[in-house]
């Protein structure tokens, strides 16, 4: 909360003003990774199998994969997804690319690390729909790929364990991101990687404020430890007519976790890296286009009424944050023998 | 229905005889593919997008891979799969693996071709849904890379169609093999690729009878023009506590298709290919165990009581049947701006 109430001062207090060529910042080739969960190879082949296994939910049809499709956005562009038993969800999926760049998980932040989110979905009963975690290792240890997997990722000995799952699972996680985007092209020298309209619209972005929580390499703003959290309040000015239309405040956000009143409404800064593939957009997914969604920004976050021009400009440089998605090879996931789903 | 006819008096005139070494065949590292529809790069790229592609089914969160996993055995181990709204499907799905040598698919032998088989599922209320192929075609053309792809497969003009579909699915299924399996490593020359127990499992699975359905590369019945179908009726032989147990002539099999009473019961002769990954076993899937199938195949298709050590032996042989499975790329699906699933 400290940070929301900071941030909020901040903008309130400073205004607007240009962003230097050199807060302009390039996305790492790598995510940061936690002391006591480096990424390994065999870590990253045991979380792919697991984040594209759909037998840990409860009709075994639900992977992580279903909602934060890696093969695409890593989204599924609706605004719920649809977990176990065709149950809609209450918020917009967020995308899995890049996320290792949020030092929280989940529009209101409620988990501070990967390893913490991975253990949210498979038991929620809108989602993969499992009891417990009893179930879901009970699960993995009917399968001795998994067994093995384990041991090759942790050790030998009792090591298929709930949060091993969560370790594995968020190093896959941590491979997931995009470089190489005609923006970081451009601030790392290359001026043809823009058109004279994003470079106007980049330009657009700082002056009139959007940089101001959309800051740093994955536009989430400023790096923070895993754990802290970037909030903003949003909408942080009401408007009837934006209310009216897309109804952003029937969600209170953090204050859902938190119970503090100055979490009311607050979000986690989202990520604009690869925004133009993830609409519908905000925690509800109420608002369909990008072009919309910056309008939207303007008039709630910044109480500005940007320009046709400036909401242009802006919608084309947020294009050129699409990255480079790299290759992955479909993991082989185990294969058991005598045993019909779901394996009891 | 010429071959089940023809099949069944071989069988029932000829009686069992031990396959010679010629006999026995590898699975070719490449599936055989129709004149109208040569294997391509592009075709392969096209057909493995569409194969993993949830946003063609009526919730968006069904595709071919969700009951045809290739991230594993090519089904899901289910007696009936999951499809939109979680229905259950009437029949054991059957692997995808190697599909390609089959001449006929669907257990009913209801599609002549892969390309054919490829029509079905989509538009099933059962299965994905889809109310029309007008309605996927423009699905697809509503989202602008698969409109690049089937053009990249197809030619430009208007390539987006239910045939180029069928045929882009066909072509990438047809890359789904698995060759070089201790089985195929031992007819090749290398006798240390079975155990003991596999090769007295391979005399016996000859001697007893099994092979004159399931002989040739797949072990699916000799090789035939595509479209030809190898069927056999099944149960061959009433047995009353099989029948109790099985339940198997619930299911009228080809009869449902053709009409003649010679069909009735008559399935494809499934390949064995893998056999060891798709438990649950036969067209409704209640048998559990391949041990127990192997016992049923005995009692119902050739009137035997094998004897438990002929049963594990030929259990162990099945298990030689396990190929190499490729490493596949996973595509990159079509991501398209301002879009809110379904794409309306």
């Amino acid at each position: 909360m400290i940070k929301t109430t900071a941030l909020l001062g901040a903008l309130l207090l400073g205004g607007a003003s240009a962003v230097s060529a050199a807060e302009w910042q390039t996305l790492p080739d790598r995510a940061p990774e936690p002391a006591d969960n480096p990424t390994t190879p065999a870590k990253v082949a045991l979380g792919k199998m697991l984040y594209h296994e759909p037998r840990i939910s409860a009709n075994g049809v639900v992977s992580c994969n279903s909602c934060h499709n890696v093969m695409g956005g890593g989204d599924d562009n609706r605004s719920g997804s649809i977990g176990v038993r065709d149950q809609v969800g209450g918020r917009s999926a967020p995308t899995v690319w890049n996320s290792a760049f949020n030092s929280v998980q989940f529009w209101d932040g409620r988990a501070p690390s990967l390893e913490a989110q991975a253990k949210g979905p498979v038991t929620n009963p809108g989602e993969m729909g499992m009891k417990s975690w009893d179930e879901v290792i009970a699960r993995l240890k009917a399968m001795p790929g998994y067994t093995e997997a384990f041991a090759a990722a942790f050790g030998a000995g009792d090591t298929v364990t709930v949060d091993n799952f969560a370790k594995a699972v968020a190093a896959y996680e941590r491979t997931l991101i995009t470089p190489n985007s005609p923006y970081d092209q451009y601030v790392k020298g290359n001026k043809a990687a823009l058109t004279d309209q994003q470079v106007r619209g980049m330009n657009t972005f700082a002056e009139v404020g959007c940089v101001q929580c959309h800051s740093g390499a994955a536009f989430n703003g400023p790096q923070l430890p895993e754990g802290t959290g970037f909030f903003m309040k949003f909408p942080l000015y009401q408007n009837g007519v934006m209310e009216a239309r897309y109804n952003f405040s029937a969600d209170n956000g953090r204050f859902d976790v938190t119970g503090n009143e100055a979490d009311r409404h607050a979000f986690k800064v989202p990520t604009l890296r690869n925004v133009a593939l993830t609409a519908p957009y905000f925690h509800n997914g109420t608002v369909k286009t990008l072009q919309d969604a910056v309008m939207v920004m303007g008039k709630v976050q910044l109480n500005k009424d940007l320009t046709e021009q400036q909401i242009s400009d802006i919608t084309a440089f947020l294009n050129a944050l699409t990255g480079e998605f790299p290759k992955i090879e479909m993991p082989r996931l185990p294969t058991l023998a005598n045993q019909t789903f779901p394996f009891e």
